[in-house]
């Protein structure tokens, strides 16, 4: 099924409103029109509302914020909500700034957002509101000890605090909607090496989500996740004599440009948990 | 003819005060280098007029906008007008947003630009000024239906109307300075799977502009619109096994780097219309 | 020696806060990440000492500043000041700009700064506290004249006024910490054509500093500015038969993922003067 997914996304392709940090924007761009949606950055104030309800859905990046851009996604946010587009949220580097979480805070009360994709440490700061990270990747500390169905458990409480989709980025991928829970073992740990893949998974969640009814969201996000860890194997496959992270991000993003739903189906490792 | 341009940006190296939108400028800037010219991105309103001041051109982007970038634009635009730089303008979205119309209310009731490249919903939108499009792509019920000598039309009414010279993107590209006009067949239609391919052109477009005695600003603006389609073409034919849009980026500002006068006035398709 | 200290970056992972401009942020993070450095850009000042706290180096990089951005780089400098962070300035077109300059003498009243990576206009500039430059390029009228001699007296008298590592970048580079003074004869003159180079350096440059003790930060500088460089040469002769900046960008910094220390042992050309 996850192929069906992307072919819901290459043919409604949903215009997503992304407003996202400034280091990764062009790879999200570039990774969402790959996908077959449409990205539209927009992140003034005084344009949030009427952009974000000519799209599809809304993606919220926390990476590189300030006050401006903040006051951006909640107006963004509140609209988006309005109107029942799917709001996913990157909450980026939150356990390393109290001006991330306290913005968390104030979206939380403002809106309810649809899906939360981060890693381990990133979730529990959120479910937290404490500070604990240096920088934008996950603690050891953090990570999510013991057998898979203890992951799993906390998956789905995390999913249930936030009443949102919630997907865990990680060695393996955990999304879980509350209820049900299942693990995408695809992806590549080289894929930890290039700036942004998490914010562009992000994006790719939004346009999945955006390109699927309500009630197929939770299938849509475990799609999300799966195609983007194919587009990291798949990419990784194709490096030459000389890998590195800059070919590596080309390769992913054209990966994604040509990506079978077919093969997506074939290479997708989901199992239910 | 279009070579000669191109060797002009060659030999005169202009420096183009570039206020552009964060999701491209990047590749705007490569564009640049690649093209001959030199980029300087400065967009706080401190620093423009002195910036634009010791530039030779300026394009004014109207992505990602905000309040403060716009004050930095129409300073950088009364500025380079005072001084006879040439301005291009992009109206990016525009149609999308009022913010950004009042915004080119304001900057047109300031000073005059010398040029304006969009797809065809962008400049219809700054005619009427009116809103119209989700995102940022054309709208199918704007193209330029009828043959070429209607769209002909359209382009030197638009290019009279806004006393600048016009280009407007599309399948075919027109080029108007409201007496002459013209239209160049080159590009590819993946380039519309690249982020920027506008914002790139736009950039060029000012190199080009800037490159030349005033007189001869609608010949270096067709010869930038050939050579950006140029590039698309080479770029895509570099196009190996696993094309992606990624890659394809990459390779057409390869080409512009590599891109040879001759090859341009081989390649190039102008018609006049 | 050089690899030495690439292999102390390598091991401990250094976390850079990177207030950079937003048209190479995306290089410069890939770049950090293909050393072993671990970005993390953020540049509200809300934030600002919050994020330095949790990071081991600061880089400042005067490129696309605004306003708000300039409060934060200075509530980071001084935060960083206090806790012994190694904090390298990136004096961006400040000869084109008294609002950059204005900024300078601002922080360096606020808070010294442990090393200068800049081109020789810039470094001028700095000393001098005037305009003078068109853009972001060396002016030819400031170029190092007479023997290399009289180069390492300039470099030695720089770093002495600004009381900091000095690396001057050009044909050839040098560095020098107001006694000892070197230059490095690597890189290519390609690299100019590819926006962000100087940029990359200057986040690597706090990359190295912040992966060895206080004492060895000469060194380390050195070690630095010669990895840029022979990444530069790596990359370049990887470029096949149509070489492009695009695709050199990415050559180089996929060479830094790949660096070996040998290999900088090996091809770094640094002679002492």
């Amino acid at each position: 099924m996850l192929g069906y997914y992307l072919e819901q996304v290459r043919k409604k392709k949903p215009v997503i409103h992304t407003i996202t940090n400034y280091v990764t924007a062009n790879d999200v761009a570039n990774m969402l029109l790959a996908s077959g949606a449409k990205p539209v950055m927009a992140n003034a104030p005084e344009e949030a509302e009427e952009i974000t309800a000519g799209c599809d859905g809304l993606c919220l990046n926390m990476g590189t914020p300030n006050r401006v851009v903040f006051e951006a996604m909640k107006l963004a946010g509140e609209k988006a909500a309005s109107l029942g587009h799917p709001i996913v949220l990157d909450p980026v580097g939150i356990g390393a700034s109290s001006f991330r979480r306290n913005a968390w805070k104030d979206f939380s009360e403002a809106f309810q957002v649809s899906a939360v994709r981060g890693n381990v440490s990133e979730i529990r700061r959120l479910l937290e509101n404490r500070s604990g990270e240096r920088g934008v990747d996950a603690s050891p500390g953090d990570s999510l000890q013991g057998d898979i169905t203890v992951q799993a458990d906390f998956a789905r409480k995390a999913a249930k605090k936030l009443q949102a989709i919630v997907a865990i980025s990680g060695e393996v991928d955990l999304i879980s909607d509350g209820e049900r829970c299942c693990c995408v073992e695809n992806g590549r740990g080289e894929m930890s090496s290039v700036t942004g893949t998490g914010c562009q998974l992000s994006g790719l969640c939004a346009a999945f989500l955006a390109a699927v009814p309500f009630e197929q969201r939770y299938e849509a996000m475990v799609a999300a996740v799966a195609a983007m860890g194919v587009c990291g194997e798949i990419g990784w496959e194709r490096m030459g004599e000389h890998p590195g992270n800059a070919s590596f991000r080309n390769a992913m993003i054209d990966a994604m440009f040509c990506l079978d739903a077919e093969v997506l189906e074939t290479m997708g490792k989901v199992k239910i948990l």
